[in-house]
């Protein structure tokens, strides 16, 4: 790629689009914007720009590709692939600006949204007028919703829900040449056209950048009720997942979690609410959720009956808010109780979810192989593994090498079982030379062409998704 | 377009390729695949091609590429929109030897399948398995769920289990010049690449031939149970639809037909089940489904006091097999009988919900000042409102001229509401000239570049979905 530097001229032409304090090129505004959640990676802009309308955003595409310079869109910079990383330096696009929720349409269970709200703040927004937006990313309490439609977030909640692809009715898009599209209508079916929504959604900030999202809400559920299973094994764990949608149960959440992830995380949060006796393996959290707490009652305890079978402790059924909050706290801190004890990797595996437990024996497998140990936990009623690979007393040199392998011979088994090699994250900076496992050079091309359909000059986020991109 | 007509040296070179009998051109088999179930529109194809493998499939694509010859998919030629006429003639590619069911995966709740099953006997086969696959267009007794994917079909049931879109995980997928790719991966997440697979579903066999499908399922529903309310004002059974939802419930069907609607189809199918006094103006049928028959009379009766509210007749309650069937069969002729009753065009918009009462006075307000009659029914639970324009005494020219121009003109009220012009019928041949009311320029463009990505001689299914296509 070759891209123009950022010239005083350009610094100049930005402040006749935004009011200076909106064009940055200190020190602290370009660190703040050289890394994400991703390893400890950092890549400095030349300059921060904070648009605050569509117009302007438009305005400065178009300046941007008309002189080469790359831009890279920021969320709230909590991402796991690298996607807001400006790994070519230009401009860094900081939709924090973007904080409105414009329009709650309770009538038509749907709502207009700037990309740069905190998703939980509109989670929360939405659940006081009793609507509902699902796909809760662990990071929901500082994430941008623009960033979760970037990457096709997801969340425990993805089991009974869907990801954030399924409640994306609607794009509000400025193209690399300054035009302003929306991608589809406002409408739950739609057969007109090329599905050009969910070809952003997950996109990756390649293709566009998303000024407004209209996102379909459902009613809001009334009752929540949580158990959490400790087992003797954690392929044991693994197989319960199964037996319990074969039983007839969708849980609107079933997470996994290896010993090492909930020690961690009670050690990070200070927490001693979990008895942990020693020879607990892993343990499934579960939760049901509806209208009628009778009826999730008597879920639960079929759920119940289902684990008895399995090899388990004894199971802590929480239907307080504070239990509820504690066990679902501690989940919630398991990558950063993770980050901070290594330097890490997180592998986003998803397979079909019933191959979860040789999933687990594969990873375990490799590991013991390529000499790295790794801590599992995710989304297991999904097939969606996190595994989060410690560097711990691993060379330099094995982990910037033989790792690479081992995972490279992670990613075929998970592809082998019919899954894929990310299922959350994105593909971002930090996976893309694993591309080559899930997509062979047709899928890629086909790709590739459909991003220069959108991005002529290749000026959008450049370095990502694509090996040589 | 300009492409090659068919020789014989084509025709013997697709003797190498399919067995004899499967290459057709006599009279009858050209005019079986002449038309599709939209008006009386007919396009005679120079050869009907039958091929039974996904290699026969590519090395039939790659020759025609290569030879500038059309090729237009054909499923059970059910579509609404002309999707499967071979405007340019060519070669109709006959998809009914792909009628094998491949892989029921019990375990993780999926189906590998190829594209020329009936979707009912694809039901049914999974409903013995405890499985359910829920979208159901009127046709599902003759459709196939290949034309399904390509067409994103909707039906009753999608407003609470949604359309095919949200049930394709990966479909394999023929390009023009015979390169065979699946589009993603048989998970549940997937945040890997942009989503080929959702940019196929709906794509109307402009991008591709799909040769296998791979679609998730969820556990059989155990009951359900119907409800007939008759309304004295078509207005207030729009409104009444609102209020359901407003009122926290979620049917799996809720389904409006004016007056005439009902009536053409008891005629049409003989029936006297259901009494229908002269006051009454539109019903609304209505299902509600679970595992539970306890559940469904409390929600079936919270529903019927919310319709109360409303000037309406006397409800019907449906429980029995027997009587579901009826009204059921009554609302799935609805589609035929018109058609029996005169020559029309279907219009299929859709809106966001709540505006659905607007929709239908804006219908008749246009259909007074342009002089057509319309007969209305359709989801109303989706905002998806069948329009079929009867000819009646129209003359041709008003039939083929002044109509154009109400049509024009009630497509952009509705997408002036936030709706647009096709919610599951598709663009096809005869809706294309309406795709800039839907489509600016700049949109328009994307979807032609990203046509011509995986299409570059332009020689799949030609002369749909864009205006000089």
């Amino acid at each position: 790629m070759s891209f123009k530097k950022i010239t005083k001229e350009d610094i100049e032409h930005f402040q006749t689009i935004l009011d200076t304090r909106y064009v940055m090129t200190d020190t602290e505004h370009l660190e703040r914007c050289s890394g994400d959640h991703t390893e400890d990676l950092r890549y400095l802009p030349e300059i921060v720009l904070q648009p605050g309308t569509t117009a302007e955003v438009s305005t400065i595409m178009a300046y941007c590709n008309q002189q080469l310079i790359p831009v890279t869109a920021r969320g709230a910079g909590t991402g796991l692939s690298g996607g807001a990383l400006p790994v070519y330096g230009g401009v860094v696009l900081d939709m924090k600006r973007f904080n409105k929720i414009l329009y709650v349409d309770k009538r038509n269970f749907q709502v207009t949204t700037e990309p740069g709200v905190i998703t939980q703040e509109l989670q929360e927004h939405l659940k006081a007028e009793g609507l509902f937006y699902p796909p809760d990313p662990a990071s929901k309490g500082s994430c941008f919703i623009g960033g979760n439609v970037s990457e096709n977030s997801g969340g425990p909640r993805a089991v009974k829900y869907g990801v954030v692809k399924d409640y994306v009715l609607n794009i509000e898009l400025v193209l690399p040449d300054g035009n302003i599209i929306w991608t589809g209508a406002n409408v739950l079916k739609n057969a007109t056209g090329y599905n050009l929504t969910q070809l952003i959604v997950g996109s990756e900030g390649t293709l566009g950048i998303i000024t407004k999202i209209v996102l379909r809400l459902i009613p809001a559920v009334k009752h929540d009720l949580t158990l959490l299973v400790p087992f003797r094994s954690a392929f044991e764990a693994c197989a319960a997942v199964n037996a319990i949608f074969l039983g007839g149960y969708t849980p609107s959440a079933l997470e996994f979690m290896e010993r090492d992830a909930l020690e961690w995380s009670m050690k990070f949060t200070q927490s001693t609410g979990v008895h942990l006796p020693e020879d607990i393996a892993a343990h499934l959290l579960i939760e049901v959720d509806g209208n009628h707490m009778d009826e999730l009652y008597r879920d639960a305890e079929a759920i119940s009956e289902i684990v008895q079978k399995f090899d388990i402790g004894e199971v802590l059924f929480a239907d307080s808010a504070e239990q509820k909050n504690m066990l679902w706290t501690l989940r919630r801190k398991v990558g950063e109780a993770v980050k901070s004890n290594s330097i890490y990797k997180e592998e986003d595996t998803v397979v079909p979810r019933a191959e979860l437990p040789e999933l687990l024996q594969i990873i375990k497998r490799i590991g013991a192989e390529y000499g790295f140990q790794s801590v599992c936990y995710g989304h297991a009623g999904d097939g969606n593994l996190h595994v989060n690979i410690v560097k711990g007393t691993m060379s330099d040199e094995d982990w910037n090498g033989k790792l690479t392998l081992g995972i490279r011979e992670l990613f075929k088994e998970v592809v082998r079982l019919g899954g894929t090699i990310s299922g959350e994250h994105g593909i971002g900076l930090v996976q893309k030379e694993y591309m080559d496992i899930a997509f062979n050079d047709t899928q890629t091309m086909l790709m590739k062409q459909i991003k220069h359909v959108f991005d002529r000059n290749g000026i959008l986020n450049p370095g990502k998704l694509f090996v040589g991109a």
